[in-house]
């Protein structure tokens, strides 16, 4: 499929107003042949205001009317699954399965979001009924349901090229909400990028929605980005990325005249927890499997590993000991741009100047023309890493901090000090049940997800998943931005009282027609009233 | 009840450290005869330190044990009735059926969330079973729930010296999440407030509770205030008041190195429609009632209607006669504060020398010693009104404007220049249902509850009932402070996978032991798993 470089406003392809660029591929350093065109100011402002105009017909739009545009984009990707997969890998030097299962994930999301459209009882329907005879005053109807706020703009992620990107989770959700899209994309792929705009707009004329509700834009986010986030119209924001560049954007959220929520994936480093007894019996086991997860996309997940903590001792050794034979026959791996690599690379060298941290091992040095990084571990003492809170912070990249702990006080202590993280793992047997039991009050004030004997690297697309968690790895951290309740973000409560039938939402009509579940008196029914 | 004029930090009532001032009477101008003494910084470090660490117990507290404490606090503010009516009809000047009224809603309060915590669901249970035979990969059990944030700063109102204040809304829902409570008292009721206070401190020693889940302090909004929302522990923040003090305690909160969220519910006009028919049957009807609404707490209310929309004609004559006719008799009423009844004034006053404004009548001329406001009405020609944005805003007590439409399309296009409110209330007959349903897509883009027939200023306590509304009406228009799904605004998700079922909480387990209502499988159930 052919590549033309442009922008997407109003179901129109237009050449950017602003500066051109190329994509580039990091594993060979190769320029595009096509150029592609940021979008200037004046184009943000057409692209908000259309969509805000295109919210008064979007925003009435049935679930079933939603469902079916989400279903539409889901096989307009599918149809183009080859060109998508030879571009994205071009793009990002990931192999070439793993964007064949991230679009295939992509679709998955979006999919998701259609059937809980259809089951119809996402927008948590309440309704009190009248006591017309209540002393003093009589009591009046009241139904609650939710509603969406309006335009909504997506930043891309760099490394999740389709899955938290242009049709991405936010994207999926904010429609699914009845928010029209603006996506701003990230400079790694545009390519990629076009082709799934291509696929959202043939859907939306496929399904006659209103062509101003999807816009694609390239820009730098420093001004495209704070544009779109400033402009009065643009309602709510879903951003995956860094701390520094989220938080740039979140401080111009909040501070507009009317904020707007901010939706913000950041960074997170993923404690490991490794109990006693499972550490022993298990220490070469976890060795192995942990740095399997650490490689998943050399290392580029936002759930990526990057501490295990454990208390010392002969399990302590032999895990280590396990982690610097294995860890060196491991080859390098392109990472998502130059910029990135020389990032990872800087950080690591950083670290190894520290004189508080001892490195286990590197993996096989890479061709640093490929952009290419190799596995990093360290070591410190806990006495150590609480004396700096930096070592807590994020090494975007394939880089892991073993924390050697005296005792399981010290453990608790290491983990009192943390700040907020996606996940956090546990690794117990049965005999650490007494153990965990200490440790889970203490990650339920810092964490999103808490799993056992796992990584975090597998975010299941489920209504029970949570992504996200305490400041800073989501500037959200009451929400979630993968699984079905990513919708609630683009929605708020709305509240009728004493309202004619006639004139009520459908999930709030007393003939229920959909027969949803509802919370009637306060007492949960999926049947009509009266 | 003796009043001490001391603060309360973890269980002890202490002299606040920095300076001191009395109660007023705003109805006599008397001063109180005891001396209420404000919290210096360290009182406020203090306070907050001992909530974060008593965070550790509470947060683990059961929803039984929670809501038998709620229940015991509600029994305490019964028990001292005639002491709190007494005082508060003092420090008000509201009338003492309004207070003992005020104090049933706030005791109504807390028996509402303690009800919530026994039926148990309220964490929104999600369940989703492991498919260990998933190919390619297994897939987890995931388990969905609840948890609080910590510590929570909670603004009491001037309006509400009960409702919205020490144990009002927010602190009851605050608590019954789990977080513990740090009060900033308003200067207008000092002494009501330490007699509420009192009643939660005996009932958190009758429950055994850790006596640091609660404190009150007095203090100037702009240094202690400021000084609790910027404390690293302060994990959320509920407020009632003005949009000028909301928005400078909220551009704190999002400024911190962890931003926290800032439930604030700030100013509202709250316009009323009066479609066609409607007024033509009812004009002298809707005139009477209005002045009812308006006249409710001396137009104190956050509800209280501040616009009426409506088309000109001889129906609408007739109900600017009607206002003309019963306004003038209307007894002036002394305002909360001598503070607030000179802005009053002086909102008035600016009102009264704009050209673009006639005024329909006022009340009777009020005692100004006693800081008494009269009711003041004014029109605005439609065209006058979109070319002057500055008339959306709110005039704090018991003033209106009638805006005077040429025809429906206009009354659409004022509904569609206005920005959030809390209510927005349709007068409508059957036969206006058709001009209703073109403006009740416009007011679900701008109001947080829509209502027919009435006016906004009754506000239920119900699981349907909405508070909160677009900026500015709420800082957090995604929330409610009223209600029982107020209790959400202090709690965020949290994921459990692969949890060991003893380490889960109760309303994750296979066994489901409280029959509670759950998601499982993305199917509606109460049954235990298995």
């Amino acid at each position: 499929m052919s590549i033309t470089g442009k922008i997407l406003i109003n179901g129109q392809w237009v050449k950017g107003a602003d500066s051109e660029f190329n994509a580039a591929n990091p594993a060979t350093g190769a320029s595009s042949a096509e150029k592609f065109s940021n979008a200037d100011l004046a184009q943000v402002d057409e692209a908000v205001t259309l969509a805000s105009a295109a919210f008064d017909t979007f925003s009435q739009y049935s679930d079933k009317q939603k469902a079916t545009l989400l279903r539409t984009i889901a096989e307009e990707l599918e149809a183009i699954r080859p060109a998508i997969v030879e571009r994205g890998t071009w793009e990002t030097a990931l192999p070439e399965m793993r964007i064949n299962g991230e679009l295939g994930r992509t679709i998955g999301q979006l999919n998701m979001f259609a059937t809980l459209l259809e089951k119809g009882d996402w927008k948590r329907p309440v309704i009190d009924l009248a006591q017309p005879d209540r002393q003093p005053l009589a009591k009046p109807d009241l139904r609650l349901t939710q509603v969406p706020l309006g335009p909504v703009v997506v930043f891309s992620a760099s490394n999740f090229p389709l899955a938290f990107s242009v049709a991405g989770g936010d994207t999926a959700s904010a429609l699914a909400a009845g928010c029209p899209v603006i996506v701003k994309t990230h400079g790694a792929h545009p390519g990629t990028s076009e082709l799934v705009a291509g696929a959202i707009l043939r859907a939306i004329e496929t399904c006659g929605a209103p062509k101003a509700i999807f816009a694609m834009l390239h820009g730098s986010g420093r001004i495209i980005g704070t544009a779109l986030v400033k402009h009065p119209k643009v309602k709510a924001v879903g951003f995956t990325g860094s701390i520094a560049g989220g938080r740039a954007l979140y401080d111009v959220a909040v501070s507009r005249p009317e904020p707007i929520p901010f939706f913000g994936e950041l960074g997170s480093t993923n404690p490991v927890y490794l109990l006693a007894k499972s550490l022993e019996d298990t220490a070469e086991q976890i060795a192995e499997s942990f740095l399997g997860s650490l490689m998943m996309g050399v290392g580029q997940f936002c759930t990526s590993p990057g501490m295990l903590i454990a208390v010392k001792g002969p399990a302590f050794d032999r895990l280590v000991a396990t982690l610097a034979e294995k860890a060196p026959v491991l080859g390098a791996g392109s990472m998502l741009t130059a910029g990135i690599c020389a990032s990872y690379n800087k950080l690591c060298a950083e670290r190894d100047a520290l004189p508080s941290l001892k490195a286990i091992a590197k993996g096989t040095a890479g061709d640093s023309a490929a952009s290419q990084a190799q596995v990093a571990l360290f070591s410190v003492d806990a006495t150590d890493y609480l004396a700096n809170q930096d070592l807590e912070e994020e090494v975007f990249g394939p880089s892991t901090l073993v924390i050697a702990c005296n005792d399981e006080a010290q453990m608790l202590e290491v983990a009192a000090s943390m700040k907020g993280h996606l996940t956090g793992a546990i690794f117990a047997e049965e005999a650490d049940q007494a153990a965990a039991a200490k440790l889970l009050p203490i990650l339920q004030q810092r964490i999103g997800r808490v799993l056992f004997n796992g990584y975090g690297t597998g975010v299941e697309l489920s209504s029970a998943m949570s992504h996200g968690g305490p400041y800073p790895s989501s500037s959200a951290s009451q929400t979630t931005s993968v699984g079905t309740r990513a919708i609630e973000r683009f929605t708020r409560p709305l509240c009728y009282q004493n309202t004619p039938d006639a004139l009520l939402p459908v999930e709030l009509k007393n003939a229920n027609p959909n027969g949803i579940m509802r919370l009637v008196n306060d007492q949960w029914s999926d049947k009509a009233i009266g």
